[in-house]
């Protein structure tokens, strides 16, 4: 049983590792970007993820790699293979979530479901597809986007004149990935677990919110949603995590279109933001299946503990004083949220923590998780 | 907001305080016997915590103490208190717990319901103990016994010799405490928290079952517990939280007895093994519970999870072989099973960790928790 795993990156999905590891006897060692991240209790290193050198010393001491985020550039990727370490989810998995032009190509390949697509190199190819497409469409960089972040709607080729244009600028060359703007009733999440061996674990569907391109809100298990929608979401996550050789949590978010047919969004092959409310919700929670998926052990049961689990993220909010004050107004409040912090200085904005409310009346667990979620911003 | 909570003592108790102080934001400090200790993750120093400057020095560092045990010197308590140092429970309280004699008193002096008892100092004493209590009862040191050790049912004075023997040797001197033994049906356990501010939370009564003087089994909530029961063993650990005036996690150890009373068996003034249920079993487990309360933040919801969790006891087996292989066992058999290790080398009879199952149905809750508990057996 490898009993020590290796995060690259410390960031709040690494932290939230840490309290499985604790209970399972999994020694978790963390290569932090700095000191003071949120992941700092485990940490083992700090250093800088894009060096190969400093991650192969760090992979030394530990039985298998896994990350706290996608970014580990493939040539380091590469040197940790050819040195023998087990990566999980491996590089030529973790490509396909780098790259998000090689994720549609990739989904393209296995049939999944997604919106109309395209790669663009110029004002002309985009002006195009936006012709094709009733002139409104998204453009996407394919790398290093986050929570809205690489993402912009257009309803003109000359909106994305600066891309094109830092595009131009890098050697690399390349394209924008450009999409066709979804009629969507609601997005949800499907998130399954893969271990090495092949055994997996699919959760149940949940419907997340986005607010400004950042998830808000997650309902667990989705709210309407019936048997074949429940299938069809399993055997999507099922066939994307098997297609690609996903080790690990995979999360795959999804369109639900007005006319009900699922869409694949984006992917990412981590713990992810739509399946916190595991923590509290589920008999095992996405950190701890992840840990048992990349050290090759048996997947636990991800049956929902209780009939609605509510989660609501905590942002940062614009008002002075410290986390700490709101902290105990919401701890005195609400008694039934369960608080998980990510031990960051607070920020507008920023994710800074969550709230986790599980319950029998749905209504209540959503009054409840926010509200809670609510005292940290009064 | 007290976000340093410095624990004296290394055990598994304060390893399992550390998943919750990573999700509440609260900076765990672990005084430990020894390199290696369960929670030495949070581990911050290593001494004696019998030595006062040692413990006072590790004090510097954190806003509250508590503990991982209940064996703190009062002399060193005192020194904390006196160098302003928060310690909670309290050296008064404390003081309760660490003698059973004074235990004995102080309960007899609040009106708890108790077994019947003595402090003996010599064989004549213990002699005529016994000839009123039909022959038999039960000898314990008041200092220093836990699962079972310093317990000793006796039928004639002369079973005690070797404890007389060794207290005419003690320059403390003292007696040893005798107690009628009880006819009981069951053993229950009730637990409380309690902050320094005044609230409490109560726990529902469970019922534990003992093998050998060491706690086997927890069901909790205490399967045919009547509502008089329930409330009247609540009544009890709140009258004892307050009467001594406990801070943090109290476990009152109780003899249901077969003319349906309850007796106050022992007392436990720290998380207690009666209460692992609840990490897996209540909206708030006794660990993050512990902590709220010893920091004084509002408590949490102490409403089960479920109808049903099964607690049972991992003890290291006689049979060779790590531990980790019957891990990977337990684990592809039971997916619902929750493990927690100690991080502590199997030995005969050691706890080395407890599995959890939690579920609608009683019995196959208790067939799935004894098989996952079984399988590190085999």
């Amino acid at each position: 049983m490898p009993v020590r795993i290796g995060v690259v990156g410390g960031g709040q999905l690494a932290r939230m590792m840490i309290a499985p590891a604790v209970e399972l006897g999994i020694e978790l060692q963390v290569l932090a970007e700095d000191d003071g991240m949120s992941a700092s209790l485990a940490a083992a290193a700090v250093g800088d993820y894009r060096d190969a050198a400093t991650v192969l010393a760090f992979a030394e001491g530990v039985d298998v790699i896994t990350f706290d985020h996608e970014h580990v550039p493939q040539n380091v990727l590469a040197d940790l293979v050819e040195a023998g370490v087990a990566v999980h989810p491996g590089p030529a998995a973790l490509g396909v979530a780098q790259d998000k032009l090689v994720m549609r190509a990739r989904l393209q390949e296995l049939g999944m479901p997604q919106p109309d697509w395209a790669a663009v190199s110029n004002r002309v190819e985009l002006q195009e597809f936006l012709d094709e497409h009733g002139g409104r469409a998204v453009v996407k960089t394919p790398r290093g986007g986050y929570d809205g972040k690489g993402v912009r709607v257009v309803s003109a080729a000359t909106e994305a004149d600066d891309w094109f244009a830092a595009l131009a600028e890098d050697a690399r060359g390349g394209s924008l990935l450009v999409e066709e703007l979804v009629d969507f009733s609601r997005e949800l999440a499907q998130q399954v677990a893969r271990r090495p061996s092949g055994e997996m674990a699919v959760y149940p569907v949940v419907e997340t919110v986005q607010r400004e391109g950042v998830c808000a809100e997650v309902v667990a298990p989705a709210p309407h949603a019936g048997l074949r929608l429940q299938e069809v979401a399993g055997q999507i996550g099922v066939a994307i995590a098997e297609g690609l050789g996903v080790t690990g949590m995979l999360a795959v978010e999804l369109f639900e279109t007005t006319d009900e047919r699922l869409l694949v969004n984006e992917l990412a092959m981590r713990p992810h933001n739509s399946g916190h409310w595991s923590q509290d919700g589920a008999v095992t929670s996405q950190f701890e299946q992840h840990l048992r998926a990349v050290a090759d052990l048996p997947l636990g049961d991800t049956t929902p503990r209780e009939r609605w689990t509510v989660m609501i993220n905590i942002l940062g909010g614009p008002r002075e004083g410290t986390l700490d004050e709101r902290f105990v107004g919401a701890m005195a409040e609400h008694p039934a949220a369960k608080i998980h912090t990510y031990g960051k200085a607070p920020r507008p904005g920023r994710k800074v923590g969550h709230v986790n409310v599980a319950g029998d009346d749905l209504d209540d667990a959503v009054y409840q998780a926010r509200s809670a979620a609510a005292a940290f911003l009064d």
